[in-house]
């Protein structure tokens, strides 16, 4: 981990709030944990406060390594670090883990201060609504009164827009990349199935799999592996294994013949052992119930009215579970409300995944978009 | 059932074969059934019979009704009947389950000669050329020298190419409908999770689940929820379903909230019933393996330059999964060498499913291509 433009070490901190939240299902949250991590340092009039929202699987470590021996660095350490297109040096990063997370935030993993057992199936579906609430209350804890920006790929890009249109005067730009103003019912029915592999899993005894010693290791094994094709596309998938055999002949059996067979169960066994399937039931709900026009006559324009911050719209020509004409929707939206806003339509194989990869293009988007920002506070 | 147009009740045959199979995976079939529908009458000089092979779920029952009560006639009903594009009236069009199916042909569910049991798993992983090769014992029986036309949609295409290549003299056209000359890292990477829900069922103990009583019901399911997802477009799936609630509002549990998922629960329900699970598994391994050029060096030119059928090929604009660009490879083949072909690309919001669909301009164009069939042996 000898990166010159790593953040390097970092240590999560844990922020509890005891001041309720009411969700939008109806109930409240007496009291509930974030797990943060924060890189750079907030300037002297916390002007260059900068939101990284996580996707479907993602989490709070964002960015550099938790130990010296630490193999991987955080989800989006390629886009944020000293000198990055997110340069540290100039912002103050915030990662934070969702409500109903599973890595240090309140969530299925947590205790139930009613039961004083974990929550398991128990904890209550949050929106990406809810997300942004708990993270205003978080940003008023850091003393941020207004982000410099909100960013985020896919569901993070979900949250960034949510933010500019429930707390306008507290985001002055909004980069949503491979994102949607909301699913379409193709990504609903993938959702669905991923969650039906799990929900019907012998082992998820109604998502108190805890209290029973097992994990739906099966179903969400299943789920990851539909879903990380939909992340690809065929292009990518097509360059990286083709029709390549593992031992170059046909088996006739049911055992590994082709290397991208290998490379999804792979996948699959490595996702299954380290996420919580309660989590991974409510995140693709989340994705499933957002759709900010839904409150306004379903009339996105009149969703966008109200916001004030300045559009980062970024989609990928792949990416077919978030096409770019998804994109484009939120663009036309944003333009017929007269907001400001700058599309890319960027050129990748690697479908939606593309958001969390090196393309250069994309890189250098984003690099401009922030150093454009960064002006703005003079940094 | 009191339709005009139809076939109206037909009567399955069970052909039994005692002339040993030799298979692509090395073993032998010392002997085999084969369940067999036909319409029309075989001519004179039997020069109008058509075969029609089945896709992955499909079997021998193509066209009319079983009963008087039957409610849903065959798979193909709207293809194949008197004054249909495919005109029993001129035609004797014969319908067969292909090996390893579960509608009565040789497959799991049939008597493993050598143990006295079902097959279940030990039944042997067939492929296109081998359906191929026992339908070719099939038209031996029957006294069909050469078809006047094979014809298929999807795997069925793939059968049609296929005999085109082994048996060029006894086919004079062969019509290759939403199909490809070999799957795609995207489409074996979709059978292997559909493959991995079944296998990993607790209910399919290594594929002789008859023997415990049980039914890999769960896995089946996923695997058809998630596979009819992908046999769909999305512009058809939003046409029907949008994102149309089944309430009225969010449900905030894990129950039915949109009407797609209502849908695809209901088809995986319905298919889990209905259909064999190592049926499933030896289907989508005889698609992931058909691919003519890889023993003509990976050349598709080379592998049809043997042919002497005509050729018909049709793709759908909106089929991701056979999609547009995969029919092109074949013709383009056909075309560089020299094979007389007719490609239609057609326009339909069904996906890959609209090659079951009565989209006009495809049911035209194969009542045309066949009225011309017809003029050759002057009917």
């Amino acid at each position: 981990m000898n990166h010159s433009d790593s953040v390097g070490i970092v240590v999560p901190q844990s922020f509890a709030f005891d001041t309720p939240l009411r969700l939008q299902n109806g109930s409240i949250l007496p009291h509930f944990t974030l797990m943060v991590e924060t890189y750079g340092r907030l300037n002297a009039d916390k002007s260059n406060a900068v939101l990284v929202c996580h996707a479907l699987s993602g989490h709070h470590h964002v960015a550099g390594f938790h130990s010296p021996n630490d193999k991987h660095p955080g989800w989006w350490d390629n886009m944020v670090g000293p000198g990055k297109p997110l340069d540290t040096n100039r912002f103050f990063v915030v990662g934070v883990n969702n409500l109903g997370g599973s890595h240090g935030s309140s969530g299925p993993l947590s205790t139930n201060p009613f039961t004083g057992k974990a929550y398991g199936a128990d904890f209550p579906l949050v929106t990406v609504a809810d997300w942004v609430n708990s993270q205003a209350m978080l940003a008023d804890r850091l003393g941020i009164a207004q982000w410099a920006a909100v960013m985020g790929g896919s569901l993070g890009g979900m949250q960034a827009l949510q933010w500019a249109i429930d707390y306008p005067e507290r985001i002055r730009h909004a980069l949503v990349i491979a994102s949607a103003p909301k699913l379409s019912t193709q990504n609903i029915a993938f959702n669905d199935v991923a969650r039906q592999a799990i929900l019907t899993d012998p082992d998820f005894h109604g998502g108190h799999y805890a209290d029973h010693g097992t994990v739906p290791r099966r179903g969400l094994r299943i789920a990851r592996m539909m879903g990380h094709i939909t992340y690809l596309a065929e292009e990518g998938l097509g360059k990286k294994f083709g029709r390549q055999l593992r031992s170059g002949s046909y088996r006739f059996d049911y055992d590994v013949d082709f290397e991208v067979e290998s490379y999804l169960r792979y996948q699959g066994d490595k996702f299954a052992d380290a996420f919580d399937a309660n989590t991974y039931l409510l995140m693709t709900k989340a994705l499933d119930y957002f759709d900010p026009a839904k409150a306004f006559g379903h009339n996105l324009k009149a969703a966008v009215a109200g916001t004030q911050a300045r559009f980062f719209v970024a989609s990928f020509n792949s990416d077919w579970r978030f096409a770019p004409e998804r994109s484009q929707e939120l663009v036309q939206a944003l333009v017929a409300a007269k907001k400001p806003v700058q599309y890319v339509a960027l050129q990748s194989s690697h479908g939606h995944d593309a958001f969390l990869m090196d393309d250069t293009a994309y890189m250098q988007a984003v690099r401009i978009y922030f150093n454009n920002i960064a002006q703005e506070f003079g940094a």
